[in-house]
């Protein structure tokens, strides 16, 4: 993997730049398409890459690893070949999932012993095996494994938990380093910085994580709760320490005002369920503001569901007629309505960047954040 | 609306032709998707027309008369306008549909009172106002409003239930042939034949309706409960009486041998739910049978759909990854099953209409029937 940085914006820590991976280039700001167990929920891959313009989306280990699991993924031949997606995969490594998810989950030094929150089969996730399962996968960026505390953790719980995530990620990259990609193109691997919502720590793990020396570097552990201003300070903290030369990545974060905010400190890569799961409720995000979707007012609204919209959906169908949908329970509401969203988070980054590249992105982003927030 | 009859088969009623409406050809024998509410569940519009192929679309006069009502299709502009969908549009006189969903309906006279299966508001359709609605749905073809009596009727049930779908029969031919279309082309009625499983009955309502004189005759009541080989009684004894200068339409109809012996008996026009709804469930229609795509014997099978397939989908998806969505209860699976089933019925009445032109077939038809039926 390589990146190259093009242009640092003047008035933020903002940057545009570009990841070169064996599976194509990505331009950063990015968003990343959360397809959990490898389906982008209601969306077929000629669309994520034609309407939604993805240039790379995120799968997840915890969830992959029990559905279909590892043997068909091998046999498959990896998760690209698997679900027909040909450009870069991000996987999760399952740290968020094993603490949100599954059941009776128990920490210890080796790794998570966990129950499936399908079956309540028994599994162990460790820092190890956590790489060799997205070995299988085969994903262009793998996460080192960590453990992700709760957003009202007290300082000791998130300090322990933190040197616990550290010698975790000391193990996960010896056995990266010490293993080769199952396919016909590289893997890079991600560790993440941790520390809850405390300065101090945050700055310790910042520096333990920009020592490792890879490729790209990950936020963790933030958006779980805490305010927002703790979580922008969190940022501001850590990409004072991270490599400028490397990508940032915010894990999963977040609303459109979020990722405005956060790429204005400094960060390149972003994932969140938002787009997909608000939309699936009926809420859409425009540059114009939020749209309820299920609201009377649009009952008879015929304009199309967003006439700036960059997907063909946006123009194709009317307010009034994804209303009906959703009013009417037809599945075809969701899949039009987390198109239009994730096809909006795609501009969003792609307008960043290109405000960031004609010097003009800090004002363009005071005004967006507001703008963003109306509800139309 | 017109017909032309191209090529009769030689050794079956098997016939060849071409629907002409104000929205385009519809070359015959021919299968409309059915779109309850205004969507075909779950695929696109623009997928419906590349993918599936779809010449004609069925909407539910009951289903849109609910949701979103008369009011906004006025004020959309039609049915055409308010779904983006720009071919030709059948609608279903909502008889069916107020005898199979609808609460303590009451049948009168006048026409049948029912309670809506949403919210529990009373109304009635009558012969009238049910082509009132369909002049504001703008549907190309619409159909009369008939009773639909039980596949276990007695006969003295049938004879009455005829003769009054007869006796609304006349009312919706006057009410039809006094008003004129609300939108800028043009619209057609189609009479429906009942009778149940009496041939008796069946030849009677046959003659009634052929009488009328209308562009199309549809054959309803069918499919119903009563064994397959009386529903072929049943169309064999109505085709007799049918004129054969117009289409036949048998509502409602079926697996896709149904259609195929449906065909060899002189029909032309057909629509079913089954595609769509038994793809929801993850069964899959195929030239070469039938697929439980939940099967663990796809687990990994990593060989496309279907590799005979008519849409895009069929090749870019593997039985492996359709599995594995609906095992993890994606959306998209029966997303993906939906347009595959489709586009084979649009791959079968195509295939019969390129049979009967060349003149093969019956023999074509007998081999089909066979493989249709098969297990894989």
């Amino acid at each position: 993997m390589d990146f190259v940085l093009h242009k640092k914006d003047a008035f933020s820590k903002a940057r545009a730049g570009e990841i070169t991976t064996d599976h194509g280039k990505i331009e950063t700001p990015v968003f990343m398409p959360v397809g959990t167990v490898g389906s982008v929920k209601g969306i077929h891959v000629r669309d994520l890459e034609q309407e939604v313009r993805a240039r790379i989306i995120l799968g997840n280990t915890y969830h992959l690893y029990l559905r279909p699991g590892i043997d068909v993924l091998r046999k498959a031949g990896g998760l690209h070949k698997f679900n027909g997606w040909g450009k870069p995969i991000l996987t999760d490594s399952g740290g968020f999932q094993v603490f949100s998810l599954s059941h009776r989950r128990k920490l210890k030094e080796e790794g998570a012993e966990f129950q499936s929150h399908i079956d309540g089969s028994k599994h162990i996730f460790t820092p190890e095996n956590v790489v060799d399962i997205q070995r299988v996968i085969g994903a262009d960026i793998i996460m080192a494994f960590d453990e992700c505390p709760p957003g009202d953790s007290d300082f000791n719980y998130a300090k322990k938990s933190m040197e616990l995530t550290h010698r975790w990620l000391l193990r996960g990259i010896e056995r990266f380093d010490s293993t080769e990609p199952l396919y016909d193109y590289g893997q890079t691997f991600f560790p993440i910085v941790q520390g809850a919502g405390f300065p101090d720590l945050r700055r310790q793990s910042a520096e333990f994580i920009a020592n490792q020396n890879r490729e790209g570097n990950a936020i963790g552990g933030l958006a779980v709760g805490e305010p927002e201003e703790v979580m922008y300070e969190m940022i501001q903290v850590v990409n004072e320490i991270l490599p400028e030369d490397k990508p940032r990545y915010l894990m999963g974060v977040g609303t459109p005002a979020n990722i405005l905010e956060a790429i204005s400190l400094g960060v390149d890569m972003f994932d969140c369920v938002m787009p997909t799961r608000n939309g699936r409720n009926g809420m859409l995000f425009t540059s114009k503001g939020i749209i309820n979707i299920r609201n009377e007012k649009w009952k008879d609204d015929f304009s199309p569901i967003d006439p700036d919209g960059n997907s063909a959906f946006d123009l194709i169908y009317s307010k009034a007629y994804l209303r009906h949908l959703f009013i009417a329970g037809e599945m075809l509401g969701p899949q039009i309505a987390s198109i239009h969203n994730l096809s909006f988070y795609m501009w969003l980054v792609d307008e960043a960047r290109r405000q960031i590249n004609q010097g003009t992105f800090f004002e363009w982003k005071e005004q967006m954040v507001k703008q963003l927030k109306v509800r139309l």
